[in-house]
Formats: structure tokens, sequence, C-alpha cells
């Protein structure tokens, strides 16, 4: 079912990005949401986490609808794609695997997953080539019982017991979120993994340096404890893993500060 | 630092559930939050999600604000109860332990974890006494700078790299789904996992019955077949993993389907 998952590749995206969004992923189906301004902010939530499948089962506003457009914010294309069915039914016609998502599975023998169980599933059954989709119903009731029926599973995201009910968007996004993990979409890595660590010559040079300066300065008092003071203090610096650049940093910092030349 | 973590015990709730939500958790932080829907949406995710100590730094639009009432549906006692506070060093004053929520970490030697794996630390400095915080920059712009290298950690949620700008109260649902998961909350159990499942003295009974009736119906055929038949349909029924109420169900079906009595 090429027709629910294929996203055609999009020019105007820096090469390199576009291989990823353009992965085929799940529909998301909002059954007869009522507010524009969630069919927004689900739009958006889907495209963070490079969905862009989207569906209406009749809105209750109608369509096209000005709020949604506004809370998509740069989501833009996600919400102009969007289509509009008029039942469950058709909005699942091409689907091969359902999941429900709703706070409290009732009176139902289909099986519940979790978030990164249902994601988990969906990936797998997209990689052999399965439409699937997820369900989300309308803000106020949400999913009727003859539509969690459709579904292969339930979806039921871990919700405080006393506090269960989840904004429409804020439920879109926690199973976004985990279809992106799925996906294995990861973090960006961090400017820390780039820096090379200092070696160790560098870091005892570093060391060297600080105690000489303080065996200068008598800090080590009285003479029995200069051992266990100097222990502590390397496991502490050893601690931060500094960098190659750090070090220099912090050798230039003792050096200003036991520089006794007059400063102007 | 208790008074950062600690929530007095609720006598509204309902016995039994505000065990979860009375236990500590992290303080979420918004610095200079401009939207007060936002605000708002945020504390219902928190309180979704077991967290209720939100404090924020210099709100654009002053405090109370009643759109974030408005916004926090159910959650009106984590919005009431918000502190508001001048900077982000008063609001970090009893934190031991914080992480900064930035889409991309900036020039930082910072670490940056998975909101995952950030939830799983703060759970075990909460477990030990720790005094925790999740730091949120404005809408607009994001966390300053200055306001992430106050962090011991970055936590970065992973994106789509075309499409990073995650809304403020999506980024909040991301971590507090994992505090939540990090936390022990489950999702509530199906249906399916209190019903017992059949013996398989109860689902051979079944079997035989249908196999007697469709051997009546003259419906294996050619007779060297059968078998091969008769294992398939097997197969299939037993896949579904039926309850003993299942079981005695499809023979009723099975004795309807059967039944050559003239019907009114």
């Amino acid at each position: 079912m090429p027709a629910m998952n294929a996203e055609p590749s999009n020019p105007k995206l820096r090469p390199g990005i576009s291989s990823h969004i353009d992965r085929p992923g799940p529909a998301i189906v909002l059954v007869e949401p009522q507010l524009g301004e969630n069919i927004g902010a689900v739009a958006r939530v889907m495209l963070n986490f490079g969905l862009t499948d989207l569906r209406l089962v009749a809105p209750r506003d109608g369509w096209p609808n000005e709020k949604a457009h506004a809370m998509a914010s740069g989501a833009a294309r996600v919400v102009e794609r969007a289509h509009v069915v008029p039942s469950t039914a058709a909005a699942l016609a091409a689907a091969q695997f359902v999941a429900a998502m709703t706070a409290r599975p009732r009176e139902s023998l289909t099986p519940v997953l979790t978030p990164a169980e249902a994601a988990r599933a969906m990936k797998t059954r997209i990689a052999r080539g399965e439409a699937c989709a997820l369900l989300l119903g309308p803000e106020r009731t949400g999913l009727s019982n003859d539509d969690v029926a459709r579904a292969d599973v339930i979806v039921s995201v871990p919700v405080n017991p006393a506090f269960a009910s989840l904004n429409l968007a804020q439920a879109a996004c926690v199973f976004a979120y985990e279809w992106a993990r799925a996906d294995g979409l990861t973090a960006p890595p961090s400017d820390l993994d780039h820096a090379a660590p200092a070696t160790r010559e560098e870091f005892d040079g570093l060391i060297d340096h600080l105690f000489a300066e303080l065996e200068r300065q008598r800090y080590f008092y009285p003479e029995e404890k200069r051992p266990i003071q100097q222990r502590k203090l390397r496991a502490a610096l050893t601690r931060a893993g500094l960098t190659e650049g750090e070090v220099r940093t912090l050798r230039g910092v003792i050096k200003a500060l036991v520089d006794r030349r007059p400063k102007d």
C-alpha cells in the first residue's frame, strides 16, 4: 500500500536530511478532531519526529482550518497534505496494522502495548512494506468502542491515574517520539564528543603544575596529610574528564592566580 | 533540599493513587516563557506524568495568567502552586542536579543525554534525596548559552533535523513521559490480562466441534488434503489466544451457523 506511507522527496530540504523524513512511517489518523489548534499541534510534532501522513476523519470545524495552519508553525506541508475522509473505515481502508491510542482500555480483549512497543511493532511491519496507522479519538470523548475494535492493538500511555487526560497533541507527541526512537533517530552529538580528551601526560602536567604552586603556598599541611589531600584533588579533577583545551585553560588559570606582578 | 521535591499529600485524591503523584520528582523550570497557553499545557502534561513542581522565571506576561489556567484544564493545582522567581539562578538555588533541554547543543562541553537517560539519572539522584531540575527556555529563542552553562547535562530530544523546533509543551511532554517511565509508572493492564485463557481441553473441544460440523458439510475435500486443511485452521485459531469465554462464544457461533430450523 505505497499510497499510505510513501512521501515524495522534497527538493527544498537540505541534502543529507531528506533521507530521514522521506522514509515511510505510520499514518496518524485523528477521528473527529474538534479544535484546529490541536490538529496543527499534531502536525507540528509529527514533522518534529519525521512523520508526514496525517488523516482527518470528519473534523468538526470543516477543512481547511486557519487555526490548524497557524499552530502547525513550520509544518505547513503536513497540514496541506492532510487527507480528509468521512469515516474511520475510509481512513483505514489501506492499513494493514492499526493501533488505537486510548487512556483506558474499556471492555476490550485487544492486546495493550506501550507506545515504545507499538512503535517498534510498526517499525518492523513498515520495514516489510506493511501500511500502519495510529488512531486518535476526539478531544472530549476519546475513541469510541467501535473504533477501538478496528485496531490490532491498543496503545496506552503510562499516565498518572489521578489525571489521565492527555491533550490530543501530547498523546500524538508521545507516540511520534517513540516512533522516532524506533526509527533510529538519535540526538545530535555534543561538542564534547568531538573534543579530544586530554592524555594522561597532559593531565598529569596540570596536576604537577597545580601541586607545585600549592607547595609553594604551603597549602599542604600538616605534612602527613599531603598524600590524602593530593589524592582528593586529583580525583576531583580527573572526574571532570578534561579535554586538551581545558587542561591548557586551567594551566593558564593557575598561572594567572599565582601571578604577583602589579596590575594596572 | 526537601522544599524542591516534596509535595504534601492531597486528601481530595482517591486513596491508593495519591501515593504515586506525591512521590518526589524533578522541578520543571520555564525560563522567560512567553505564552500563557504554553505554561498551562506544560502544567497539564506534568500532572499527566506525575510531576507537580513548576517554576517560572520572569514570565513575559506576568503572573497569574488567565490563559495558563485555561489551558491547564484539570491541572489547576500545578499552576496555582507554580513558583515565580526573577532569575534562573533563583529557580535553581536549591537544585543539586540540573538538566537543560535544548534542541541543538551549541559550543558546549556539557555532556548530552537523551530524555530517557536524563530521566533515569534524575530517578537515581532523587532516590538518594537530591533535588533535580529541568530547564526549558523561551519559545522563540530557547535557552541562552549562559543558562545552558548552569546545567550538569544537556537533554536533547532526537528530532527530525529538517524541523527541529519542538513546541515548549511538547518538549516538556517528552521529558515528563520519560520521567514517568523511569519512575515506574506503567500502562493500565488490558482486560485481556485478567481474562482466563482457555485450557487446551476447552480449545480442543471447540476445534473438534468445528471439524465435526465441517465434516458433516463435506468441507474437507479431497480426502488427502484433510490433514493440512485441519492444521491450518487449528493454527489460525490457536494464534488468537482465545479466552474461555471466547471459546464458549465461538461454539455458540458454530451452533448458530449450522442450525437449520426455520426462523421467524
